[in-house]
């Protein structure tokens, strides 16, 4: 059994709770992970149940301030400070500076828990700060949903180990590459491709930070730090958008057999994040929606991981393997199954 | 520090120690590792030294039986008796019958010994058996090597984990993926594609076991087993080659908008292995001698890895993951970096 608190009750925590609830059996069999929910944590209050909440009752719950285990007005610090759990899950928002998640997860890690997020601002902001708390604090701080969902970009620490990474290079915002994609395919103005993505649900009501290129570059941040052990931050990069891409650059692209693309690298202690012109036959000439992030090895040339970078069960099920990564490094009797 | 034996220096195993050899600093600041390498086996004896080998030296042998370490007619399994070490590294050889690498594995995980091999016998005959002998000894067993080299797919079991792998298919022998892209590309006769692929080094003097589709099929037999917990043997699996393709196949394909592949799968408790026409704007459209694997999930989508399969380098680099996969877990000090 691992306990955990959770941060967020939005499409990521939702669809957690759900997995969780659906998978039981799968989870316990293969990873003898068993979880108990101590506390969920909204904005408005908290859930609080120190003997585990009832995760099928809760789903059934439209609104979980109809729960009677619903604390109005308690916030995560003052969970964090009250439960003792082994794993802060946090799935909550962050504004530009940030907070309240880079406190929260902060504020956990001190009090010893293990952490696991799918929340980017706190990390291409300052991750060189919870890294740091991290290892003195002895706790592991798992982020795999920060960069593209459950793609096991981030795991290459550990399983390209042996290859040794020595840059990085993506697509990795999926509306940015839906709309050029769009663009390129079925010569689709801009504005009438960003309106197609936000009717397909890609883009946000809100579509500046993906066409202006910012969520991107705050990915390859954080893939930089975690595996090339940088220490930057989105002040770091200079930022190229999609904004002002014309069906006349497409069509100019095309004619020297290539595509236009949005690509983030991370090479030689630079970072970049903007428009590229990648020949047709280039392993980026992914289309769709899809993401994709490949690392050149030193040893054994390049590997390409390609999946859905977005979404709320994509984002929880990276977020559900971290958890499950902690827990079996947590209880040695699993060992055996890794 | 974490001791080792290892068991085969051919092109895998001198391969692995260079890169340790070479990568001594990156290993030792990012992961902890330093390895202490007990004893070399090879099939005529073995070196042997209880405080480490210098690699280096090593390295500069042409043949390690010129080495005053070296110890002629010393067998593996000898050695696994005499030596305490944490690790067994088996990159060497194994017959029809999987020996004698699956009794060498065998041992050493009777001796508490934890393994990494990249070697598929063993794995695609008797896969059920060993991993029960290593839960029931508590050792870890990773085999990444043992299908497409450092390409982490067997990672999946935990960078997966809450995506839930629900099938698998994938481009899985290099060679046969060279060849069906020559004939289709260049409309290369069969014999001509094949000669090629041996003159690049890609296909073994000895092609059968690549052209006659056994390689690939042992590979998903192993993925199989290890993602999906099936317990199936290369003798579950019809197996169709690419030796019968012709060039009319590939041109009545292409009229299709189709190519021709070797696709190989598991799926609905069913193993296959053989050609199939993909549309040519599917993921397993990939031309060269690359390798694919795609893993269908319940609550995320498919994910796609692409990377090189084979090669000395490619498999050690596979091999150097688990390694230090296994050394991070034995060495509590190191968990706050995984």
């Amino acid at each position: 059994m691992v306990s955990l608190i959770l941060v967020g009750f939005g499409g990521v925590g939702r669809a957690l709770v759900e997995i969780m609830q659906n998978d039981a059996d799968y989870l316990r069999s293969n990873f003898g992970f068993v979880p108990v929910v101590k506390a969920i944590c909204e904005r408005q209050g908290s859930l609080i149940d120190d003997n585990g909440l009832n995760l099928s009752n809760l789903l059934d719950l439209g609104d979980i301030a109809s729960s009677p285990y619903w604390q109005a007005g308690l916030t995560t610090l003052e969970i964090i400070q009250e439960i003792k759990a082994d794993i802060l899950v946090e799935c909550s928002w962050a504004s530009n500076d940030g907070e309240p998640a880079f406190t929260v997860l902060k504020t956990a890690m001190q009090k010893k828990m293990h952490i696991v997020s799918s929340n980017k601002p706190p990390f291409y902001l300052k991750y060189g700060e919870l890294k740091q708390i991290a290892q003195e604090k002895g706790v592991m701080m798992r982020i795999e949903s920060t960069v593209l969902s459950a793609v096991p970009a981030l795991a290459a620490e550990t399983t390209l180990a042996g290859a040794h990474i020595s840059s990085i290079r993506g697509i990795l915002n999926g509306t940015c590459n839906y709309i050029l994609t769009r663009m390129t395919q079925s010569k689709l103005p801009f504005k009438e491709a960003l309106k197609e993505a936000q009717d397909l649900g890609y883009a946000e009501a809100d579509p500046t930070m993906d066409i202006n290129g910012k969520d991107a570059a705050g990915k390859i941040v954080i893939l930089s730090n975690a595996l090339l052990g940088w220490n930057k931050t989105i002040h770091d990069i200079k930022v190229q958008g999609i904004e002002d891409v014309t069906a006349e650059d497409i069509e100019r692209a095309k004619r020297e057999h290539k595509y236009i693309k949005h690509v983030c690298q991370a090479k030689d202690g630079k970072l970049s994040a903007g428009i590229e012109l990648v020949p047709m036959d280039s392993s980026l000439a992914i289309m769709g929606s899809l993401n994709l992030v490949e690392f050149e090895t030193k040893h054994a040339g390049p590997y390409t991981f390609i999946g859905r970078g977005a979404g709320g069960f994509e984002a929880a099920s990276g977020v559900l393997s971290d958890i499950i990564h902690i827990s079996t490094q947590l209880y040695d009797s699993k060992k055996e199954n890794l």
